[in-house]
């Protein structure tokens, strides 16, 4: 099983693939999206452009991406569903199905800890993929997603789907809660 | 010059196609793409191949697309910039030009008057492109916007680009505070 990873966002797209067997995690690559200033439409054409070159590159069986908590700031939330919607359509189009995970989910699952900063994403990252060095952050949260979608499968073949899936959702619940309470 | 507009939205996003020849508007299609229930990469897909087929069916000159306030509701935000993100970067990747005008300068430009209910913008709709029946409202509000698209040309060629724009613009920001000011 070959899985994308996609971090979306308009200035910057990141990207991450790795094959999947059994426990056995292996890097294939990674990268960002640089997404040039602008006119609104030439940036989402960017995204679905860099996107689509991905797929066509590595052909992953299935793409793994992050849900958002929407922001404070509407103009931001608004300007991360368009390059989401970008995105996740580029995907969509080439036949890839798409998993999402929260942040929170997806840290649980890569370093477990639902709260983990960004530095440890990428020390897990590394260490997970064996890399010769830390990815940037935006490839790193690609490649996390990733990897959280490969430990949900793993769970999901351990317990069964509807154990999994009750375990991933119940999970979830508890990093919120524990989010809102350490506010 | 075939001006398509679209009105995008998760739900359901209207699209409007029309000829432009002078001062003179003529009417090609326009309709409704209804998106599907479930989850989001099959609706995002949903739009972008709508869209696709608009445009493969028309050979629109170019589009134009309302630009949305962002919503008090965040996750509303979220789901329309996703719609607006899919149906830009289909127009895009098909090398048509989008144009954006805010909801102000198309209600302006169809109705004369920025805060017109959506009943009077489906009626003049009807007028100037003088159809046997009133567009359902997302068609009307599709429509709407490749007519303020016309309407910003038509004054563009009369005055000048520079000054056309700068027309748009002081025009724009009267509704605005025109808005402000009513709540």
């Amino acid at each position: 099983m070959r899985v994308l990873g996609v971090d979306p966002g308009l200035r910057r797209t990141g990207f991450g693939v790795i094959d999947v067997d059994g426990a056995r995690l292996s890097y294939v690559g990674s990268g960002v999206i640089r997404v040039p200033d602008g006119a609104l439409a030439p940036r989402l054409r960017a995204i679905h452009d860099g996107i689509t070159e991905v797929i066509d590159t590595w052909r992953p069986t299935l793409a793994s991406v992050e849900i958002v908590f929407v922001n404070v700031n509407p103009q931001a939330t608004l300007a991360l569903g368009q390059a989401r919607g970008a995105a996740i359509a580029a995907i969509a189009i080439r036949d890839v199905i798409v998993h999402e995970y929260t942040a929170l989910q997806v840290k649980q699952s890569v370093v477990g800890y639902g709260k983990a900063a960004k530095e440890q994403v990428q020390a897990m990252v590394k260490r997970l993929l064996q890399l010769p060095g830390e990815p940037s952050a935006d490839a790193a949260d690609a490649l996390a997603c990733a990897i959280c979608h490969a430990h949900a499968s793993a769970m999901a073949a351990n317990l069964g789907a509807a154990g999994a899936l009750a375990q991933v959702a119940r999970s979830g619940a508890r990093s919120r809660r524990g989010r809102v309470r350490g506010r």
